[in-house]
């Protein structure tokens, strides 16, 4: 897919503008892009080798062999592009040495490999090598309307497959075949990949709050925890549900009470300027006083887009405070070693003025007939 | 799973000692582990967060919350589980500190971000820090009966899947639909995941070696290359084949041809004891002297395991000699602009006398009814 197909209005000038400023602020020349979803969202290249380098005048794209036609599909004229038959980094010296004026050159600490960083010092010692962390990704995370538009398209993928899984949900089934229906159903309705491996836990696997899909058969009383995504253009959606298999025990439903109490909450109060630490303590200090505060070991969200965990974070030690634009997950959960567990995830935008609840799956409690 | 449910031998302690032997020949005191693989295959422990500690005496593996009970479950008694509530790293320099005779420790320069280095300058600057490559993936790139079995295992998932998923093929299909059929077969029979995205490419679009699946409608006539594979217990299958929906041209019986002798000529002489880049040129000079050297651009094949990407490499540059144990792909292809592409790829394992063929299933032209 070219940028252009996709979305109306080529937003890469405007992006890479704004990354030169930050650039300029931080009294860098250029700055060496490293991570994948980084290069995506400054040139359109979905491919998975490349490397980027972006100058006060200049985007230059390294990639393989593998992506020739690709990358001129989706990159066109927007950057120079360099094919390189062996390694990447061969390529990237002789284009830096031809750029007049580059000297101090930023890297992106959280995204090369020390292998890598090795290689700058080295082959790339003419050049000062600065780490820099989370400058492309601080712009990513406020999103413009074209990627909300495109996060709803995978939010809607998702809320049909799961809607199609529910309707075949029995006991007997193993986890994993569950997990082939639900993927099944993704890819039917459009999803390009998925997002992480879908999880698929029931019983007491669901008190395991990472227990992908595995060799467990569903039995008549469970909870099943379903946790998965779409992908959509490249965006992410990503939604959690805990169902019953047939009638819930009261042990059940008072804690799924607790878990879409605390849900409820935290999507009817975050917003933007309240710190991700603030929108986390609304869930946190409501299970904690429900007496489940020690099962609710991870943290209330975290953003998505182009990757399915990307800024912000809403956790106990984020103080940095959410913006309009901004797409989050509010997914609480609580998780009782050996019993079962359930969490219940939707997808948020920030807006000016308050959020908007991105999936509309019901948040009740469904009892599989 | 724990690793002893699944082998009927604990490899564990003998690949740990393996690992100090090497580490011992190194002249270092202890290796920090931070691939994911590497961790899996040395303690068992198969989630998604974890450092290791490998000493002389001792094994510590660190993770969060999430994985609390999985890693009691998984490691078990093998190692010292430390369940870490914010960062892993935190935990890990007390445990250093209390490691008699830790000095000289070196850590995976392939797999540890530049984020990750700068800890180990500030926090553990009291020790010498030493990077290191391919150390326990070398172990790991010479299988054990039980691995190879279990990547038979994951084999005849892949195989059954695309059986099933050749009886649905037809034209009006979407590219995604039909990755969508594979999965769903895959998950089926047992799948834990998918080693990497599924890629479906019909008509000019499977001459893009990367190209995934997209929202390209089959039509008659056309190549489809289905790339795909399976994971059982943690080991991955990589299988490709490419069909003809109806009957083929000439143009595309020839191409065909082409790539099914080098498969088999590659597939029939590789050994132990060659380079990877003798088992490389097998296929590339009979592709080259058919005249479509330009159009196989990547390299012949690479090892497969916990990994769907390990050592060791066929490649124009792996001058490494392979040994008995080694399972690798063998996966010529020729991809020609704006027409169409051809790959056939096979797993195979080298024997002390030979080599074994792991995929059976048919590698002449199938043409879909």
């Amino acid at each position: 897919m070219s940028a252009d197909a996709v979305f109306p209005v080529d937003r890469r000038p405007a992006r890479v503008a704004a990354l030169r400023d930050a650039l300029a602020r931080a009294d860098l020349d250029a700055l060496l892009v490293t991570a994948l979803p980084n290069i995506r969202y400054l040139t359109g290249f979905a491919g998975s080798s490349a490397l980027l380098l972006v100058t006060p005048l200049e985007c230059m794209i390294f990639t393989d062999f593998r992506y020739a036609a690709q990358v001129e599909e989706e990159v066109g004229g927007f950057a120079s592009v360099h094919i390189e038959s062996s390694s990447l980094w061969s390529g990237l010296w002789p284009v830096i040495a031809g750029s007049a004026g580059v000297e101090r050159i930023g890297f992106e600490s959280a995204n090369l490999l020390h292998r890598d960083f090795a290689r700058l010092l080295e082959q790339g010692a003419r050049w000062h090598w600065r780490p820099t962390t989370d400058v492309v990704e601080a712009q990513r995370a406020v999103k413009d309307p074209d990627e909300v538009a495109t996060i709803v398209r995978a939010v809607e993928v998702a809320e049909r497959a799961l809607e199609r899984t529910l309707e075949l949900l029995r006991p007997g089934l193993r986890e994993t075949a569950v997990a082939g229906l639900l993927e099944h159903h993704l890819r039917d309705l459009g999803s390009e990949a998925f997002p992480f491996p879908s999880i698929v836990a029931s019983g007491p696997r669901s008190a395991l709050p990472h227990a992908r899909a595995g060799d467990r058969v569903l039995e008549a009383g469970d909870f099943v925890l379903l946790d998965f995504g779409a992908v959509r253009d490249g965006y992410c959606s990503d939604i959690t549900r805990t169902v019953v298999l047939g009638p819930a025990t009261n042990a059940q439903r008072e804690l799924y009470a607790v878990v879409q109490e605390a849900n409820a909450r935290a999507s009817g109060a975050i917003r933007a300027g309240m710190s991700g630490m603030a929108a986390d303590a609304i869930a946190r200090d409501y299970i904690d006083a429900c007496g489940y505060g020690d099962e609710f070991g991870h943290s209330l969200g975290h953003g998505i887009g182009l990757d399915v965990h990307e800024a912000p974070r809403l956790s106990r030690t984020a103080d940095a405070p959410l913006a309009a634009g901004m797409v989050v997950t509010i997914e609480p959960g609580i998780y009782v070693p050996g019993w079962g567990g359930v969490r219940i995830e939707d997808d948020v935008v920030l807006t000016e003025d308050g959020r908007e609840v991105l999936t509309s799956f019901p948040r009740h409690l469904i009892e599989i007939a």
